[in-house]
């Protein structure tokens, strides 16, 4: 096997297509956020990537039917722009991992024609969040402003931390290859799946690019998460649950 | 040293030959199982993978001699279907490497003509395994039908983490390359080598590749792994050993 | 993307430049010491060097502009020698990755005509310093008078684990080049950002690359620092906080 | 920098040398003897081994000069066999990177006409030894009655758990290319620097290579060791110090 191979299952038409990174995060909240945009528009599988930096395994479908862990490109007709949406279960294995699997995501994108990407992803708040802002952060100073315009909020030097993995890699290697790149982080716990926090990214998304979103199934999804922390608050007020325990869903 | 050195120890004909991949794994049971082939059908070596994803190691044997960290092929006549039998001490070291393996352990497979390949591995239950089924994962649907008369049971979604490692590569990889690959995984506690397990896993084996097995070494070693268990039971009704050492055995 | 990339941001012509090597380390000491050079004396970028054994990650600007970890060069003129000053975020993350890095930091060093390289860091005590002694090592015998007459102490077999990192590589790989390479540790604490030891390194260099420094800028921080020692050392004095605490900062 | 780089220092005519792998492990055995042959026969080093597996590392010297690590060898002419003597202050830091030091260290021996080869180590008993048995490990069977006639000792299956490191593959690879390869392990606690056991292991090979050596400093270091151990013993009987700290020591 080579060390990326990449699967080309269809090559469809699209105009100036953006490309939606959604890999797993803090919360969830990108691949929540991507996963949603699938499911609403009906995408249809265009690539998928193998890479011998993902984790040597298969998972297993409902008909016990293996598939080997990938990331797929999916495209996305809305009534807005068009998108390329990227998913998968894993992000890369190493520091030069990263860096080749986010080239080689470029690349696709690129093959598909696209100049613009949104990274979506969690900014982890520590504490419960009651109102989901969506921080910014972009390859060009000149994306400020309209994104602003959509609500997405720009602070000095945050996160403070940077941003690692494939999301920051869009915007750093992006950039570098005049992709308009920008990334949109909810604010959320980090302690639990947000699928409230990906809706606020989802939202910000909507009005930049102009497409409109249901969000029916995203918001059981939330009223699952929220029957799970009123459990576990519960507990807390048992007697004998340590506090920390809720770092450990999710 | 190449990554990856094949020694050509002898190359018999065989008919339509089928990998049966036993290399180290949860209860052992891929390797006993295996291992289990090649004593009672009299396997003859074939190949010897040294690969520097290995440990730098060796194995010393009762005359005192080294051996080199390798992973081995047998071919086995049955009086059934033709197998191939994997064997080996160890998995690769990283990502990459388990890639690589997996990659020429079926270049290996497929010189010998095989187009099948059985993974065998154990699923861990976490408690003690009183009825031993055999769970199944495909790299095509239609093996479904075959494997489930010979008793093997399939799941939707399980095992919940995937399957990891060559077994998990031997289906994932495999299956792109046009092998009908099957996982066979025996449950079993996930505690202890279990060799009850690997006669499970072998039973279905012998259903669908149309073989006869004797298992009287094999019981005996099951025997041997019960008293083990006894004389734990019994150390756990004495007063200061902790429940979960059970799991540091095996 | 290549494993190292290096952006030709300017090319000024240089006198005899000197590397001087500040990337992270014990106390910060190093990276201290040449961030307040490129302050003091106004340092213009001439190289941006990427790479993939760099952390994925970018880092976010006071605009919210992304920027892709890198390592950068500046050319410094000061009322003394030319300077080539090579600061940044990160080290690598793999021995091989060390070696790959400072043999490209070397390249440009020589690109630019430098034959001479200090390697600045720190050197820990693990108690808090009060007098504030700069450590040498160097690529080769003939060095060494002149930095002790410029006040380094030489003691033999010290720094007693060597010295690790870009840093021992400057000297390591550098002196097999054939650069004059020297490594200045200042003696710090090893739990705390250290201005003052910072200061201490630059004095020495000062004397031997006959420049003047100013060091207002460096003494405020140093006095930041008194401050958080003293609010640790009030905390101390309370009953709950263990003394260990201290080395969790900076 | 290449990822192996070899130094020709010196390259004198050799008479079937027979290289003596001294790298350290368990005890620093190994290394002890090899250094003990240097000191007594006053080595010529030959060839310096770098290479970016090794730790990113200089160490530094009394002068306070650095050296690049390295491995180095020695050519040694004894009253009997001549010798390649290889040592040096790490193995490698990774399962390929020890594949790849040994190839070119037999490579190296190979160049100087060396057919035979000795790796020394020590394997460890947990205890602390009364009687310096020296366990043996050949690449091929008819090396076992030459080495049990120098005293050494062989035992089925031992050591359990193989030989790693680069001894190990002295004798995996090296058998492999048709050296005459052996390990010589001297049985040592595995808590201490034990020059005892490395006293054992020269003995023997004095025996099989036919030439003398005298002991005196490994007995002066042997003494200073009993002495360490005196004391911890005392410290033992002392109240607050738990029985487990000796392993810590050496």
């Amino acid at each position: 096997m080579e060390d990326i191979e990449i699967d080309e299952v269809a090559t469809p038409e699209l105009e100036n297509p953006v490309l939606i990174e959604g890999l797993p995060g803090v919360g969830h909240v990108g691949k929540l956020a991507a996963e949603h945009l699938l499911e609403e528009f009906d995408g249809e599988l265009v690539r998928r990537v193998y890479a011998t930096e993902f984790p040597p395994q298969v998972s297993v479908d409902d008909e016990g039917v293996a598939e080997l862990t990938c990331a797929e490109f999916h495209a996305v007709e809305t009534d807005g722009a068009d998108l390329l949406v990227l998913t998968g279960d894993h992000q890369a294995g190493s520091n030069a991992g990263h860096y080749k699997l986010t080239s080689t995501f470029l690349d696709v994108a690129e093959e598909f024609g696209a100049e613009r990407a949104f990274a979506l992803g969690g900014v982890p708040t520590g504490e419960l969040v009651e109102e989901y802002t969506v921080l910014g952060a972009v390859s060009d100073a000149s994306l400020v402003d309209d994104l602003e315009d959509a609500g997405v909020e720009f602070r000095a030097d945050e996160p403070a931390g940077g941003i690692v993995g494939v999301s920051g890699l869009v915007l750093g290697l992006g950039g570098r290859r005049g992709f308009e790149a920008a990334c949109l982080m909810g604010e959320t716990s980090g302690y639990l799946v947000d699928p409230k926090s990906a809706r606020a990214v989802l939202e910000t998304l909507e009005a930049v690019l102009e497409f409109t979103l249901d969000y029916e199934s995203l918001e059981d999804r939330a009223e699952e998460m929220e029957e799970v922390v009123g459990k576990i608050q519960e507990m807390q007020e048992g007697p004998a649950v340590p506090d920390d325990d809720l770092r450990y869903i999710g």
